[in-house]
């Protein structure tokens, strides 16, 4: 079980779990990262080569686990994808939220939803890597996620994310994204939702929008286009070689898509993601979908009713350690410009 | 040559080297990251356990690089201390601004001062490990680099961190801290100025103050008290086992310190880490001095001449991989609690 901390300065929430963790665990779990001597064996990137027989995500193991969702084609008896509640949950999806001071601070019940979903029935075939119905149906999944979620009041936020690889975080080999349904909006979140809405504020004018045509106008960082969607490094991004995929309609809310788009989108995403796999040698990533709140009622005075906010998908290659400047100002540092990395995602052929 | 950027969402700064590295540069230099077959001879932590006679911070190789200060006991040869501009800058010294717009976006020149602050003479001998005025020197040396940067004009923020590790990002195995000063204010910065600013002008009162007095009111997350400072892990930290060391005496400005405190911050600061190696197994780290941005004049309309604001430091060991979720959401999860990590340092011997 966790609980939610709020940091009384900077408005962060934090997860803590109420049964610590000893020290000695974060020498087992990350030997990588410690001085200890197995370091130099135990770490590195696991290998994705071989189907693992304790897989829980794997077609047959179906009993094992609670299905909330899953996309079965006509007539067949096996699932494309398929949902089921994150075992051992950082958010949990029964009780009340409990939010109360303790001295100075605020805390609140870890409530929320955490589920993984599981993207190919088979471990070792990656959704980009099989027919593009496939990640469409992946795509449909999110779609769907988010709809049924959004009901449940408790929710302020819904954040679907993809890790892959060890070092991204990922929880399993199998080819999986999550979904955190959370009582608060995460900081991150909200700091580009204020940012879009100070935007809008002062120009009464979509950022995404405008950004999206600077990059069409000027093209130096688009990697490619379809008829829905562009796919560009961002002027100023976080990581070497990270890139967005943003719709060319505008709308705030990823749940809004129709069925066109999600075949052009699961088509462009698969794209990109074998170039990014060719160009940087199949590096670990991780992808986030960034879609608008739940549709509570605004309590700004705006009331900008979704025109100041416009979904995406950032992706990110794991590829840098960041230093402890960078993470702590936030000032990050690029040894690849955004215009070389269009070029290089543009001349790579996909893995 | 460095470029700075600025994201037109979140208003953050980012530095884009215009020379730009391949992506092969990133299979060679980031081989735990990456999928080559090679990382896992390559990877894990090096060991700081041997001499490099190419060290160009050893004593000895003064000749190679220039000295911007540095502190030598009366009659001795030798320094204790010493501050070379960084090799390879990401900010450079000389130069004006030149901020401009580029389409819809801004930019500007990477002026600002990169320094290494060279800790011990000797490449194997960390400053907590020798006698405890070696630490007060590196201190002093701090308190003189912050003093003599903050004269120019240019500069809005000097930020000096020390990186323990090549995990944490550390330039070289010799000990060392780098300065930082930049014509902005960082993100990271700018949002525990403007978190304690808002708690100020909504209490009256330092946020962190009331901090330190809630913290030793319940005692629960302190790790050590002296007279001047008090070390403990916050309510709601980023990493596991992170603390802070705060001045019990409000000054907003590091460089307000005088001798006494500095030479109890040095015997706390060496104890506290001595007590971090022995808990975590001599953990990679950074730790962050916290302290008010230059003295230009204050533009807010509450002119709290520095009332609000209070210097401290933070220790951050490095020993989980954040997730792609925590990194996007910036809602982290901590497998440890505050309190039984606190216990854990109170328990623990230093080494």
């Amino acid at each position: 079980m966790h609980e939610l901390r709020k940091d009384p300065i900077l408005n962060r929430w934090v997860a803590v779990l109420k049964d610590s963790k000893s020290p000695g665990y974060y020498l087992e779990t990350m030997p990588h990262l410690v001085g200890s001597p197995k370091s130099l064996r135990l770490s590195g990137v696991e290998t994705h080569a071989s189907k693992d027989s304790n897989c829980i995500l794997c077609h047959g193991k179906d009993h094992e686990t609670l299905e909330i969702f899953a996309i079965r084609d006509n007539n067949a008896s096996n699932w494309r994808t398929r949902v089921i509640p994150r075992p051992s949950p950082v958010f949990r999806i029964e009780g009340d939220l409990g939010r109360k001071g303790v001295g100075m601070y605020d805390i609140m019940n870890s409530i929320g939803a955490n589920e993984i979903i599981i993207e190919s029935p088979s471990h070792n075939t990656q959704p980009e890597d099989m027919d593009v119905s496939q990640m469409a149906a992946v795509l449909e999944t999110y779609r769907h996620r988010i709809s049924e979620l959004e009901k449940d009041p408790r929710f302020r936020y819904i954040l679907i994310h993809k890790d892959f690889g060890k070092i991204a975080g990922e929880l399993y080999s199998h080819p999986h994204s999550e979904v955190i349904a959370t009582p608060i909006i995460p900081k991150g979140i909200k700091e580009e939702l204020d940012g879009a809405k100070a935007y809008y504020y002062y120009k009464e004018r979509c950022v995404f929008c405008d950004i999206m045509n600077e990059e069409l106008k000027t093209g130096k960082r688009v990697i490619v286009e379809t008829g829905n969607f562009v796919a560009f490094i961002p002027f100023a991004p976080k990581h070497p070689f990270e890139y967005w995929i943003m719709p060319r309609r505008h709308d705030c809310a990823f749940q809004g898509i129709n069925k066109a788009e999600i075949e052009d989108l699961a088509a462009i995403l698969s794209l990109t993601i074998k170039k990014m796999r060719s160009l940087l040698k199949n590096p670990p990533y991780t992808y986030v979908l960034h879609t608008a709140p739940n549709r509570i009622p605004r309590k700004d005075h705006w009331h900008t009713l979704g025109e100041d906010f416009h979904w995406h998908i950032e992706i990110m290659p794991v590829i840098t350690s960041k230093s402890g400047f960078e993470l702590n100002s936030e000032l990050y540092i690029l040894d690849t410009s955004p215009e070389d990395a269009a070029g290089n995602f543009r001349e790579t052929s996909p893995l």
